[in-house]
């Protein structure tokens, strides 16, 4: 059966941490204590966030993106010193781009719970100074979003013109636009859904138990320990999950097929640890991600997605979704395996059945869930377009 | 973020071990060094296999069943000592069943690699009478393939009436009516492939990842772990990965939605570790596998499985299934997501564009992949008429 490959050594976490260069971020430290949904509250909750574009006089102009499991602030900009990855929405907001820059005040905020600046898992406890590590809360969409809506009220935004996100920011979208119809004037929810579904938790709940199943995940506290000694295997597998169910069968067979990675040598007997292209693919998304994020920021962010459910409190989802005054963009991707397009419609029929204006459009994509992130050139011009109209009186 | 629970004590493999019940089994000892594709020779080689109804003087009338993953010889039969689980197709084989017993001498061979009964990583090495763990090799379907036909040597049987299977079992069945064209007279190759696919792969792949994240897998040494000292952690996340491949998004949905299981006591915040309904499902699923399975046979029929492909050695897929002579019953799933229905026709084409005659079946299921083990009243019909409809002159 051969030795499996060695640990590659990792730091104990990929989160941004105080002291390291801030990048293009600001921070917003909430000036009073911040109570989540679940009833734990906290203290000197900090949102980083990033901006582009300038606010107008009236404050009409400002649109919110929400970022997806892994993202963070960055959501266009090259990588650099302070941000680990270029943008990712980079290509779609800028001078003249869908999300045109030249017309919009764009914000775009590290969620609660998250690991690039805003107050998550390796955050400093204000007890002691030490990472929260096992010590921080479930959170949820919900609170997501008022810390979102805290961050608004500083930069004097009173309503969004619109809020923009997929996956788990359309969550947040919709969580948007149903807590606080008066400060929403648009939405465009991409790729999500408005309860997540057994199975979307059933492939949460496995990355959940591979990270526990890391020895060095200690926890959720392994902050001090020595390069090498984080959860990052179980986080590469629980990105592993996450990656295959992102893609799509073809584009793996079209991209991958049955090519071999690690050739053995001539003569040598097959082994078990011997790759296959996708199996090398794969690694290396792991392994990208290990080194930008932090293990308990995935699992607190996957827990709240499973947690996310619009209708909790609310009386039942028809009655949640028909909160939505909102104009609203749909979209959905025609080979979404994880939130498939059924749901995208499903999202377009609550919200018309509220009575509010809603518009459809589908992704036509190989590319499975992770289209939204890929397919630039059918995501760009709808957005724009809805944009651009809902600014006109 | 509380902590986890506990891990439960279970055995270090749920392995058949000799002087454990037999049941049902027979044993077959190969009497010559038995070489494996890859080069590797293994001695001592038992297949355990099981028997139903009488061999015709002619031997005419021999079926051969091919289990799939987690499968065993125990094709049909109650849960009884020696047999940790009732039979896989209990319902479908037996007198004037759809696999009539009093018609056919059906055989169940557990395969090479497996854990009851026929050698595999937690049999006796016999050099030094101690389990093989990490000295166990790669092997392949053709393996298994090639240790059932030894069998089937002893047995008498010159040439299947019928070879069936569905999945892994699919694929043995394709591989008997390639490698040995002149031993099948017929073949039901059910939800399967020719090759595996890159998104197979990646399943596969990420289960063997959370196999060896287990400090408990020891490198594929642990038998001799005390009770609670073997890799079921790893084992049992790795059954969830193929469990929700298995099924399907719309029955998960309606038998599990997002209702919980861990209720939270009255005033308790949220835990991270509360678990939804499916959640329960998926650890049900893990704890009662690692009962009767052995974590080193997982990776090895894993392994065995993405490095299943016809076309190996055999100048491509088409000459290699234009083999194929058997009167052929391709069976595919409506619902399922892990071999899709497209590769059941890719197959059905395959084989019709070799010469041979081929009809095709579609499992009306929204279960998934595991229909042809649940909507037996789909698969049986069928099989039935195809067997005896096949067995007239």
């Amino acid at each position: 059966m051969a030795s499996p490959p060695e640990r590659r050594p990792h730091p104990a976490t990929g989160a941004w941490m105080p002291g390291q260069p801030s990048g293009r971020r600001h921070f917003y430290k909430l000036p009073r204590p911040f109570a989540l949904e679940h009833g734990v509250t906290l203290r000197d909750v900090v949102v980083a966030y990033e901006t582009w574009g300038q606010l107008a006089p009236d404050a009409s102009n400002a649109v919110l993106l929400c970022h997806a499991w892994t993202g963070d602030s960055h959501a266009t900009g090259r990588a650099e010193d302070g941000h680990p990855a270029p943008g990712w929405w980079e290509g779609l907001i800028g001078p003249g781009l869908a999300i045109d820059t030249e017309r919009f005040f764009v914000v775009c905020a590290n969620v609660l719970g998250g690991c690039q600046g805003s107050t998550g898992p390796a955050s400093a406890h204000p007890d002691d100074g030490r990472p929260y590590g096992s010590r921080f809360p479930v959170i949820t969409v919900r609170d997501m979003v008022r810390a979102q809506a805290r961050l608004a009220d500083e930069l004097g935004v009173a309503k969004w013109h619109s809020v923009v996100g997929g996956s788990l920011g359309g969550m947040q979208v919709l969580e948007w636009a149903i807590t606080f119809p008066q400060r929403v004037g648009s939405i465009v929810p991409i790729a999500t859904c408005a309860q997540a579904t057994a199975q979307q938790i059933a492939w949460g709940a496995i990355g959940r138990r591979a990270i526990r199943l890391d020895p060095q995940w200690n926890g959720g506290d392994y902050y001090d320990a020595p390069d090498g000694g984080g959860p990052w295997e179980g986080l590469a597998i629980a990105r592993m999950v996450a990656q295959v169910t992102f893609r799509s069968d073809n584009v793996f067979t079209d991209r991958f097929g049955r090519e071999v990675a690690d050739g053995a040598a001539a003569g040598e007997p097959v082994g078990l640890w011997q790759r296959f292209e996708v199996e090398r693919y794969l690694d290396y998304h792991g392994d990208k991600l290990v080194q930008r994020f932090d293990a308990n920021s995935y699992l607190v962010i996957g827990k709240a997605m499973d947690l996310h459910d619009v209708a909790r409190g609310r009386s039942g989802v028809a009655p949640a979704m028909a909160r939505i005054a909102a104009r609203s963009l749909v979209m959905g991707i025609s080979s979404d395996v994880l939130y498939p397009i059924y749901q995208q419609h499903q999202i377009q029929q609550l919200i018309a059945a509220g009575g509010a204006p809603v518009e459809f459009v589908e992704i036509d994509s190989p590319h499975g869930h992770d289209a939204f992130l890929i397919n630039l050139e059918q995501v760009g011009p709808p957005v724009k377009q809805f944009l651009e109209k809902s600014a006109q009186p």
